[in-house]
């Protein structure tokens, strides 16, 4: 291979400081804007290559974030993960994933691969089977930033990033109200996963709203899943008094439940309406499409990204260590399974 | 935090020397199984947590790989992943995930990101953008070992474990034929990636087995997406003499398909056959369910780890540089949108 174009080449070319072209190669601040970019195009040109393992050691930081994601076969996840990436890469950071299938053990084998790929924060989004919390906690003792998004826990004093779930079932309940259901059940997930608690409770919340009361019968708890949804609807039609429209927890659950009405030859939406929750990508594809609750997604990547970088550059402000949360709006998605009107 | 549990801590509490402890804890020769399950086991006790960073500067390892990925939004990548973790889970290894999103640009730039973070190996699947492999070059000019998973490229001199796509592309034809369809057309993808021209390969051979001319008005070439799929169907359709059954070149393909033919209220399977390729989780969950080509992701994700440990294990061993191909065997996965027999 050729020579290696360092920094003081690149000094060199541009008739610049040694320790300009390093601050403005690691976007620090203390260069203009123009100069940031000619170097960084000169960089380029030179086919320059930073040398991450002495950077590293000389900078303490890697440019690297790593993002703790429970399931890459949830579009959901995926889709959050574009968002981190288009921020990351204006901004000059390798984004790595690590699936955690869910698991804890997997979850703190991530994080521990991370912690010591000595990358510069992780964003993370808590596993289904996670009840105890130390491995992130140990995060937060390291002192590397650390962002929740989606699935957090409020008690552990972390930044951020979620959408307003609550909202986002009442507004689905609401719809399913609207639209002239008049026994409308809930299948529920995990309780001990805030989101899905305050699903519920936006749940109740719509139905008291409208001076309907909730009974107690048309709540299943299930374990979010296609086989959850289709034992929810077998269970709920068992009832001496059966529902006519369901609200599902999220959409796998309600594409369960769709699938377990359709067997039974009850017609979507004229008899029995169906409403889910995440706007996954199969929503539009599946007969009928499936209503839901979108979350913006995109928008949830950026922003936790956004929320990282804060913590990184200003790492050791006491005022950042305050707790930051950034709620976003669930927005409608209503399709073919909820609309009879 | 508490005293940091050493090597030396757990050969003391053993009785072992610190190399035999070291030896079992890296799963290298010269101990018995039944030592190193006793001192990893031990090692769990104690809350042995190795310091990867030194650990890695002493054995140049740290036992973490990366795998490179299309796009996470692919179900087919996120089971292949599960097959990597499960076998990467049993030799201790941490599997770091980064996405191409098909351009050749991120596809460098997560390389470039586990380079540095001087991972132990690299699995790839090559991003449907990328036609200049000069990145993957120097992955092997590093000395890091690299295997090629589905998306491979033979030229390269690379090993890979992909599958037999000629093969699936005929069973796939093979199978519109006998299910009594006249015209079968391909939905074919980029003609630069080998999977997809092998597929094109495979239907004309099967066409041709069957004593049926190859027509090359009924070969449409699109970019691989569900409006491709769309825009297909409406030209072929156009045709004086149109098709009555496709053979997309992978699923989401064959979505936009049937999305189209249903559109115009035409019936599948009876009056229109229709095969994917891929086997989709959503597959399953459309109407009609769409028959496609199973590629044992999960046994690929597999195969290719075991590949990558044999060349980590061996580097340096001029035998295993030559090239080692794995051809694993395509199986079929009908469904409705072709039985109509």
């Amino acid at each position: 291979m050729n020579h290696k174009v360092t920094i003081a080449d690149i000094a060199r070319e541009l008739n610049l400081t040694g320790a300009t072209v390093s601050r403005a190669l690691n976007n620090r601040k203390g260069t203009s804007e123009d100069t940031r970019r000619l170097v960084q195009d000169t960089a380029e040109r030179m086919n320059y290559r930073r040398d991450r393992i002495a950077y590293s050691l000389r900078s303490g930081r890697t440019n690297i974030i790593g993002v703790i994601i429970p399931s890459a076969e949830i579009n959901f996840f995926g889709s959050v993960v574009h968002g981190i990436e288009s921020m990351a890469n204006q901004h000059g950071y390798s984004v790595l994933l690590y699936q955690s299938n869910e698991q804890p053990e997997y979850e703190k084998k991530g994080i521990e691969t991370f912690l010591s790929s000595r990358v510069d924060g992780i964003l993370a989004s808590i596993a289904k089977e996670t009840t105890e919390f130390s491995h992130y906690l140990e995060i937060k003792e390291r002192g590397v930033p650390l962002v929740f998004f989606d699935r957090a826990n409020d008690s552990l004093n972390i930044p951020s990033v979620v959408i307003d779930d609550y909202k986002g079932a009442y507004i689905a309940t609401e719809h399913l109200i609207r639209q002239g259901y008049k026994r409308i059940a809930h299948i529920a997930g995990q309780q001990h996963l805030k989101i899905f608690k305050d699903r519920l409770e936006g749940y109740k919340a719509a139905l008291t709203a409208y001076g309907i009361t909730v009974e107690d019968e048309l709540v299943y708890f299930g374990n979010v899943s296609i086989a959850s949804g289709r034992q929810a609807i077998q269970h709920l039609l068992s009832l001496s008094k059966p529902p006519d429209a369901v609200f599902a927890v999220e959409d796998f659950t309600a594409l369960g439940a769709v699938k377990e009405i359709k067997d039974k030859r009850i017609e979507i939406p004229e008899a029995f309406g169906v409403v889910g929750f995440a706007n996954e990508s199969f929503d539009e594809h599946i007969t009928p499409s499936l209503s839901s609750i979108d979350q913006q997604t995109v928008q949830m990547g950026k922003e936790a990204f956004k929320l990282l970088m804060e913590l990184i550059e200003d790492k050791g402000d006491v005022h950042v260590q305050k707790r930051t949360k950034i709620v976003l709006e669930p927005l409608a998605a209503f399709r073919q399974s909820s609309m009879r009107r």
